[in-house]
């Protein structure tokens, strides 16, 4: 099932996917539902109305727009992590983001005003997003624990990531983590979204493209490492890697613009699109 | 005027200390009273009741169990970037802490079972919470957007801090974040907190030991900073930094084991103490 967050009278809806429509369900929110333990398919059979929506006229909203955890994995695929000079670890790689940096699909990813950066860099990703918490979870028990995939853009802010040992200013100006459109529940998707395409494509062109085979540490491994460490909560998002491809890394460097689109996509849970505006001036 | 949190019948209870009592206020939380946008001083005037409850007899909560960000700032003392053999960063070096990590004073931190680390180390800090949130603050302003102050011991796990270029595992692990005991509001301390003592005991010794004014970042630069890249919301703690004297960069290294008692005081704010235990066994 492809669940979708939106806009509705100013309020967040919940919706199911159907096609060019999106039928909804009501205004009870996924980071909710999770937190409540609800089995999000059959919530969603149960409370779906006859109203539909043209997914045209939909303003999206993130799946989650607050999610307890964003808990984001850098160095994941090796040949990003050569292409970004750093030795492969043999533990992830991990970081957070705040859910003031989120956007949703069709929104756009900002690129802000300060003057010592020359732009924005785009990372499509793979979210996992977790319906089932704990801690010390087996990588055998991982897979039960994750309700649904979708989409992320790890908007980056280059200087900003590089202006101290710790990247987590440059992967949180406001306006750059874009997430969306579906939430595709676990159970349409093959076990750890294995072997599916992630495509990064920038005014149209592949810059990034590679299977998730190729992520070093795969979801169950993930969702166990993580957990020896960090209470998983429903609702946490993990946003699994970037493969190689980044602008930062090319010669010359290629680097987001004001009216540069670009698009994010995971073959069988869909496409994210954004397109970058400058921030506003004060 | 000094706010608590504290467990009243199981539930989240918020009071004002008067001496070794705590004057009981209600039921409804600091993230939700500066989510709402309520000034604590006159709100806790307005709403306090009769009833008073020892501080020998009550469990503390950290101030807020669920803040939206905790933003943590390293290398923030110019001595402890040097005993961590860091050069200065121009910036401030920021990470993450979820709320998953967070225990509150007089709970025991707890040192992970992991094999693959030694132990726990301690980092005693000033926290400071956002009581009104903005973007693009100025650093005259910044004081303004401040509703107090607390004390945090930024517990961590240096092994896994230092796997990956990124320390945010190490600085995550479920109850290694002591916050707490009490939220001095700002109007009862030095404009910034500047001119205070900040020390941690191990055991009752001295291990560190720092004036407020040796921060390279000060609490104004810091929110003034902080809000270039990323909108403050009301209830967001910044951690702002450990000064020398952490136990990883002694030789031989002093690590925190079970039993042990970490104390850290900031003069005009309290103390904060937690008894260091093991992880329960599996």
């Amino acid at each position: 099932m492809r669940l979708v967050s939106f806009e509705r009278d100013g309020k967040a809806a919940l919706g199911i996917r159907e096609g060019e429509q999106v039928r909804v369900i009501g205004s009870e929110t996924l980071e909710s539902l999770l937190a409540r333990g609800v089995d999000l398919v059959g919530y969603a059979r149960e409370h779906a109305s006859q109203e539909r929506v043209p997914v045209s006229q939909i303003r999206f909203l993130p799946p989650l727009s607050r999610p307890p955890k964003i808990i984001c994995v850098g160095l994941n695929f090796s040949d990003h992590t050569s292409e970004s000079k750093y030795e492969q670890p043999d533990y992830p790689t991990l970081f957070f983001r705040v859910a003031t940096s989120l956007i949703a699909h069709d929104q756009p990813m900002i690129r802000p005003r300060v003057t010592d950066s020359e732009g924005l860099d785009y990372e499509g990703e793979i979210a996992v997003v977790i319906g089932k918490g704990g801690r010390h979870i087996s990588k055998d028990a991982a897979l039960s624990h994750v309700a649904g995939y979708s989409v992320f853009n790890d908007g980056s802010v280059r200087e900003y990531q590089f202006k101290t040992p710790q990247w987590t200013v440059g992967k949180n100006f406001d306006g750059t983590g874009a997430f969306g459109p579906d939430l595709v529940t676990a159970d349409e998707l093959p076990p750890g979204v294995k072997g599916l395409r992630l495509e990064t494509r920038l005014n149209g062109e592949v810059v990034q493209s590679a299977c998730t085979d190729e992520m070093v540490f795969d979801v169950e491994s993930l969702i166990s490492i993580i957990s020896v460490a960090i209470t998983l909560e429903a609702g946490d998002v993990i946003v699994s890697g970037t493969p190689s491809g980044i602008g930062w890394a090319r010669s010359p460097k290629l680097l987001m613009k004001a009216g540069d689109v670009c698009e994010v996509s995971v073959e069988k849970i869909g496409t994210l699109r954004n397109v970058i505006a400058d921030e506003s001036a004060e």
